[in-house]
């Protein structure tokens, strides 16, 4: 059951102003559920439907700190924050900032990046390629939102995700800071780097031109046939391919 | 404006029935409106907001057969699919289907794509690479979704979509056949491809293993770091890179 507070508090948390202040965030659906429930990361709540809590009485059992609300679908409805609403829901404790920024380690930084979506599966592509740091200018979406959270697949989990002003940021850092640009060099020409910084842009505007002009290189993937652009997601998808192979 | 039937037709318009049933479809935003109406596909309604209707009059022009509704943002508001909508709105007659199937060219085959989003990306992909075939399976999303539309920025323009069972399409098919798989061979070793069909399966199910059996190759991206799996989108933008390179 949930009451008519927990139910508003639980709506509430799809706006950024209130999961600061309440330092939560959710995470739906039993793949990416299960995933936060095996971390050591704390719960606040789970809600989920009564078959999903008898399946997973295990998982639940370790997290004596969740206050445990089980509830009919159409109850889960109502707090969800997916079209489709899955069996669980949890309220997960934001995990302390990370502050000591990445100075001579693989690392992608994203120039005011918008779109949830993108944001998740770049977090996503990071945890597949094995880099560990997610550098994001203050004007990127919250990487906490509920699509972002659902599109990362529990990438957030493996991750380490830092806001901070990207220029002061490329000024300090000790290795390659690659640029994705429409009209650089030829990415297939670069070899694969041991660290680098790989730069980039938000959603219609691209990197800011201050920014492109600190990148020690700007690449490109060459272009075939008579698209505009790559979406950003798998533009950065593309890049850590080609430059982060082993 | 717009008279109360015209508001309920295009909202109807949503549902691939009535898509089907007046073999038109949605397109939406200034970017994407502008791609359509430079095009020869011929457009049934155009609504709009005053100020893109003055802005952009000689294009409105090229298409005479359109009925043009100027309307206040808060009407357009009422018919768009989009979350925030923009200043116009295209009713758009659907190109007639593509019938004779691609056998030596390169294309990309989908098994079973269900998110929009994906399907739009995988589009814009295919243009960006100039792969000009995209073979989708009769389970897949309908690509004349209004998200699809959105996602693809205008590649439904340039590359060719079919609907037809994969099975009988491979078996006929005269060029290599990668299917994008888990635990695959290593798609760094193998080389790029002047034709190939690249198979791509559903998000949760992957390819079914029918058709698995039936490809000649089957490739992975490596994996380096935690992520359980790649998007559909950046898996089949990154095989792209690697396979079609010039």
């Amino acid at each position: 059951m949930l009451t008519k507070t927990q139910n508003k508090y639980i709506r509430s948390l799809t706006q950024q102003k209130y999961r600061k202040e309440h330092n939560v965030f959710i995470a739906e659906g039993d793949k990416i559920a299960r995933e936060w429930l095996t971390s050591s990361v704390a719960i606040q709540m789970i809600v989920a439907t009564e078959d999903w809590v008898d399946a997973h009485a295990r998982l639940i059992g370790k997290h004596p700190e969740a206050s445990l609300h089980t509830v009919k679908e159409h109850d889960l409805e109502q707090v969800s924050a997916l079209q489709t609403p899955n069996k669980v829901l949890l309220v997960v404790e934001r995990p302390p900032v990370e502050t000591t920024l990445p100075l001579s380690e693989w690392c992608i930084a994203l120039d005011g990046i918008q779109d949830p979506g993108n944001m998740g599966t770049i977090i996503r592509i990071a945890d597949w390629f094995g880099i560990n740091h997610i550098v994001c200018s203050p004007d990127c979406v919250d990487v906490y939102s509920p699509k972002v959270v659902q599109a990362s697949m529990g990438g957030h989990l493996r991750i380490k995700l830092y806001e901070t002003e990207l220029e002061p940021f490329i000024d300090k850092v000790r290795i390659p800071v690659l640029a994705a640009v429409l009209g650089g060099s030829n990415v297939y020409e670069q070899t694969p780097l041991p660290a680098a910084v790989l730069l980039i842009g938000n959603e219609s505007k691209g990197i800011r031109d201050v920014l492109i002009q600190k990148a020690s290189n700007r690449v490109t993937i060459p272009k075939l046939g008579g698209a505009e652009s790559l979406n950003a997601g798998v533009s950065a998808g593309i890049l850590c391919a080609l430059l982060k192979r082993s």
